[in-house]
């Protein structure tokens, strides 16, 4: 039994159901878009990541016997709002930006549409799904382009909660990592997990020989041996010598990795062991991983920065109503709607397309967002698809899909898109409304 | 059925195991402290939290037929391990800090004891949790600093993984905060919910007056309405024409909350509505919190900022191997073991105690932590209490519990632990070892 999404859910928007139930306005046709004012500051591109699990997360919004019961002792909502609870799927359409794809400040990376009721009750659990794959797999994706085709492992499952750690393994899988720590990743997501011995695993035995004894006896001598927890060099002579040279790697967790790294390389060479690699995993983010790049290093681990979104841990996606009919008649038109007040929070009303322009070289140029009719050289670089139709999935796709669309769309952007430092979206939006 | 938490476990935990098992050390009794070597750069306290959740994830911590499959399937470990897994539960002790106290760079603010192998396996899930809840409760705990009383509301779910949004709503309750936004906080930890329209319910209807009719008819006069979709003066204006002076509180949600608070305290008091209260809750965090209050706010809305820990989403605490049997004999005597390596990733070996030194008008002055016997000054201030013996959970607490308990404890902290601006640990960690 899959357990039930729909207690991922801000009070407000069953109080919002229950006002609008009794003022009749519930069942008007609405829009909702999810996009973002801005990108976290100084990055250069959104990541989207989440939109399988949104969709997971929509199939499973339904209220059972618990949740209608603890709704009802709580007195949230009355007694006509629960029985129209009880019934609930949401039966409308959800368009997307596919998994993978890039984003900029304003793309309407999803678009929810159905009944008031049925869509406003999607809001947040939406939001905490995409705010938090994306960021993860933005902070993955850079992390992957520091790493220029070394393998990048994820190993941050203790550093988030231990559910986001799940999803932050298949986000980062999204964003160009090959593997993840995390069993649970495995289980879930069928990410490929890696893993050998920590420090505890060499304190345990009478001392480290015996260790690297234990382990290569056990896992074999492809396995990956500790080196750091007493001196590095007597650990990889003696690494060498209880697997020979086909020891698969060694690891190196603390101290200054550009010059161990070094080091350990010309000892592993000196020793014959020519294919041990060497792996590195002490605290990197993007910036550590990119100051290696000349440094003999095969593979990295990544904790902390990758699960923390490397300092931004959350986008600030927002899910708002765009547009809505003027009557619950059926056929009723549609108008834009937008908050107006002061103080920044504006957006632009009416129902979205989102298009990417190419320059004559086939370089993304700029990201079209616009209401009304598109434009003929737009047409076919419109991206919205389908995701949902009538309540039912229709776009379901295997995750490598999304890394492979990720890797080939990043490609496709300014180069200034792939530095590191902070700048400004490297695209810039341009609105035609009407 | 609660699902099992034994995959939300690094993959080396369990080839650790499995080499092991395999050398015999895996019997040996085993000391895992967990402890963190600095704060968040410039925070003054830590706040522990998790514990009750380490708990449970201790308690579900099985191998059912459905993981050893997968384990099988995927060849994690060998055939002897997964048959030591299936009859996993932990068996040794747990000892920790209460829920709610503070801690400091050094505190062991949980001990686990047991052989190895059922020790080394509890490492992932205890980080995770510990990690997570605490980072949250410490920024809940300054936040409530900064409301010097004033309630505080968490709206934070949209902003984090949808899970670590109900794990947060507890830690945040736990530092201080009276409520949460979070359906299933409310049902899985029973905190206070609370929530009432946004702007698409606004912007739903054919005009402002007609949502805020809607929503009083429904919700009643002592609803909650937001006041800033369009004009707030006209707004609040509407506002009490509909709901009457009875009306139970506005709310603003952007601009400068500083000059509308008072402009609306000054027009709700005019229009006689002396009663309601004004509710803000844009984009706050703690130095937010503190600028406004000397403005006529009577509660703030936190989001963004609590579920990322106010700029420090993560605690640095790490799960040590500090002393094992010298071999898997029952009676063999236990060793200190600690990595010594350069680097920085040092630690001190040998099971600990700790115990807050108070000065002579009874403020807390030092964390003082040993090895050996504890003095007989400190022999009543000591940290550590039992939560598992053998196996068996020996103390489980209400949320309330802890929550008060850190009230207690913050307020027994010298003053300077209050101050929101950055500095040192306001305790030093003294170490008295054998």
């Amino acid at each position: 039994m899959v357990p039930s999404t729909a207690l991922f859910t801000d009070r407000y928007e069953l109080t919002m159901l229950q006002a609008a139930l009794r003022s009749g306005a519930a069942h008007r046709r609405s829009v909702f878009e999810v996009f973002t004012r801005r990108l976290p500051e100084g990055r250069r591109y959104g990541v989207v990541c989440g939109t399988g699990r949104v969709l997971d997360a929509v199939e499973n919004f339904r209220f059972d016997n618990s949740i209608l019961s603890f709704l009802e002792r709580e007195r949230v909502v009355d007694a006509p709002t629960l029985e129209w609870l009880a019934g609930y799927r949401f039966r409308g359409d959800i368009l997307g930006y596919p998994e993978g794809e890039v984003y900029f400040p304003g793309s309407p990376i999803m678009r929810i549409e159905g009944t008031f009721a049925e869509a406003v009750l999607l809001e947040t659990v939406v939001l905490s799904i995409l705010n938090h794959d994306s960021a993860i797999a933005a902070a993955a994706s850079r992390m992957a382009v520091a790493a220029s085709g070394r393998p990048l492992m994820e190993m941050g499952a203790r550093r988030t909660h231990e559910l986001a750690a799940v999803a932050a393994s298949r986000a980062a899988y999204v964003g160009g990592f090959a593997s993840s720590s995390n069993l649970a990743a495995g289980f879930r997501y069928g990410l490929p997990t890696i893993g050998t011995s920590a420090h505890a695993f060499t304190l345990l035995h009478d001392d480290e020989r015996d260790a690297f004894t234990a382990q290569v006896e056990s896992l074999g001598r492809g396995t990956t041996l500790l080196v750091d927890t007493f001196d590095v060099a007597s650990a990889v002579r003696a690494a060498v010598e209880i697997a020979g040279a086909e020891l698969g790697a060694v690891r190196i967790d603390s101290g200054d990795l550009l010059l161990l790294a070094h080091r350990v390389r010309q000892q592993l060479d000196d020793l014959g062991a020519k294919n041990t690699r060497i792996v590195v995993t002490s605290d990197l983010d993007e910036y550590a991983i990119a100051s290696l790049a000349a440094a003999p290093v095969d593979a990295y681990g990544v904790g902390t920065s990758l699960v923390t979104g490397s300092g931004q841990p959350t986008c600030s996606m927002v899910y708002k109503l765009v547009a809505r009919a003027t009557s619950d008649e059926p056929g009723a038109p549609l108008v834009p709607v937008a908050k107006k007040s002061m103080g920044g929070k504006t957006s632009i009303g009416g129902r979205k397309w989102a298009a990417r322009r190419l320059d004559a070289d086939g370089v993304a140029e700029a990201e079209v967002i616009g209401t009304g009719p598109v434009p003929g050289p737009l047409a076919d670089r419109q991206l919205l698809v389908p995701l949902v139709l009538g309540g039912e999935t229709v776009h379901r796709e295997p995750l490598d899909a999304a890394r492979a669309r990720h890797i080939e769309i990043r490609a496709g952007l300014p180069l200034s898109a792939t530095q590191l430092s902070r700048g400004e979206p490297v695209l810039h939006t341009e609105y035609i409304t009407h």
